[in-house]
């Protein structure tokens, strides 16, 4: 059972997954999305398809193809399926292995949540160490990265929920992040939810606030994070990553180290999903939740048009002052330095 | 009798003004904008008043208070109001000095047309200097600078518009342009209108596309240019200004001298409108054309979320490339070399 992340903020409704299928919409659909949450409905997802008793392989496969961005996905189904067939090796019937597989999703639901505590102080930590002024910081962030992409408070917007409850948040500034809103329908709805001070402005109104001085740090989360350090994370977050360089603000990833894949070499590795133009072109219910999901799109330009709409970019980690994660934070940022960290995880990891 | 831009590019609708203060309404809902035809409309606003026995100077007054930030606007109403003025002092009648306002209206939009004709050539002439390659340009612009803002094909768009006339328009990447979507709305209207190779993206998106070599050079208009060359234009124009420093892709900026406010000393100086939150917060009939004006917006963040709306942002001269008018061009740009520029003007100056 999800909490359909299309329909905020207008209601918080159900979406019930009985098989994979349904999970594998909702995935596509975004109705679950977020690096860290995605790995942990994968695993569920496994466990889901074990105790119907169906072909866990092949759900497994279905599964970790329905979105190729965020590494997380990936690892949460992998391991999940590996400890149903480590299951079945050692003997175990399939109603047993079931059993194993749900279990082996709660506990990265569980690691997760922990991790997410990790992040928010180890970020902490990071931002008085660069921002030793008083006054409370002025945060700008991209996408959705609290409560509803994680098993926990999320990534860089748990650092940010830190810094308000120890009363250091003097604004937190939330990039509506087009095409799909998740800044204006998600972030907000969190951001109101916890009482923190936040405005909302469109993704090319940061430039206005970076000339301004009115920013002190940007925190962005990450969907996979390559062997040198470059950071896939929703489109948008380079350009904040220029701006954060030409202005001398800090700009800084959270993200927990299962979002970290050594076996991607670089960004040029890193494959950018593609989403469908109509996302750009159309207002769908996607975007405003309360049309109904069969009313089809306002077109906002003319018949025929065709859109470029990556859905992630890359920054280099020339451009990135620092990676937190659960393990700890690495600045300045170079593979030898993420390598070790991942070494440090405590996550059990699959090959 | 103006077309309705909020409209399109759903329909192609009439917005009929009988009095300036429904004019003045025209302007503030941006039916009518566009920094050098709000110009031209001012202008005619101001003969409307003359025309119809209203008191011209306040008339005049209103039309130049509806929107602060272009300087088009001030010039047009001050040049028409001026005209009538100036006929009444040598004994004119109403009557014949509102038909000395109509013929000073209808002699800025000619020379409207004719500037956009020169500054489409002096645009080509730059790009084929800074881009000597074959292959054909990819040019990056943001907000509207065709047709719909000028009294002949615009400013930044004209360029583009030669370029595909000429066969050397590889790719046109078109900005959405949050929140109104000036881009996806009447930018990629003129485009197809015109049948113009283009693709179009969140202002986000335009990072990735710089990452990946894929912008030749950006082209925008300006909103009003301050005496040291500072750039008052659409918000988004500053952070793409900073992306194309950063990869060394140059940015062009193409405006008639009349958009030149020598009273205005430097980019500070400039004052920016703020426009009301609703524009983020809210989906409206002002994006979506075909909603009735008066079925208010769906909300697409949570009730009570206050925004961040700047109209515009301040391009400071160093990053800017090289501005294109109808009396030439200037590289690098410098306050004095603005200065001489606007001296060789032959439009009409009032004090």
């Amino acid at each position: 059972m999800l909490l359909d992340q299309t329909r905020l903020p207008a209601e918080e409704a159900e979406f019930v997954c009985t098989d994979v299928p349904a999970l594998v919409r909702a995935i596509r659909t975004l109705a679950v999305r977020g690096a860290p949450l995605l790995g942990i409905a994968g695993a569920y997802g496994v466990a889901l398809a074990a105790v119907r008793g169906d072909d866990v392989a092949e759900s497994a496969g279905l599964l970790e193809r329905a979105r190729p961005t965020a590494v997380n996905l990936g690892y949460g189904v992998r391991r999940a399926a590996a400890a149903y067939r480590e299951a079945i090796g050692k003997g175990a019937d399939p109603e047993r292995a079931a059993a194993v597989a749900l279990a082996e999703a709660r506990a990265l639901h569980r690691e997760d949540a922990e991790a997410s505590g990790r992040m928010a102080g180890y970020g902490l930590a990071l931002l008085d160490e660069l921002l030793p002024g008083g006054g409370g910081h002025r945060l700008l962030t991209h996408c959705n990265t609290g409560a509803l992409v994680s098993g926990g408070e999320g990534t860089a917007f748990a650092v940010a929920l830190g810094a308000h409850r120890e009363g250091r948040l003097r604004r937190l500034w939330v990039d509506e992040t087009r095409p799909l809103l998740q800044g204006a329908r998600l972030t907000a709805y969190e951001a109101a939810r916890n009482g923190m001070p936040y405005s909302l402005l469109t993704d090319n109104a940061a430039g206005s606030l970076f000339a301004a001085g009115e920013v002190d740090a940007v925190l962005i989360g990450a969907d996979r994070i390559a062997a040198d350090g470059s950071v896939a994370n929703k489109v948008g977050s380079y350009p904040l990553a220029v701006l954060a360089k030409y202005h001398h603000v800090p700009f800084i990833v959270v993200a927990p180290t299962t979002t970290v894949d050594l076996d991607t070499a670089d960004g040029a590795s890193i494959v950018v999903e593609q989403r469908p133009g109509a996302e750009v072109t159309e207002f769908t219910s996607l975007q405003v939740g309360v049309v109904g999901a069969d009313a089809g799109g306002l077109l906002v330009a003319p018949v025929g048009t065709t859109a470029y709409n990556p859905a992630f970019d890359v920054t280099p980690p020339e451009l990135v002052t620092a990676i937190v994660t659960e393990e700890g934070t690495i600045s300045p940022v170079t593979g030898v330095g993420l390598t070790e960290l991942c070494a440090r995880s405590s996550q059990v990891t699959i090959s």
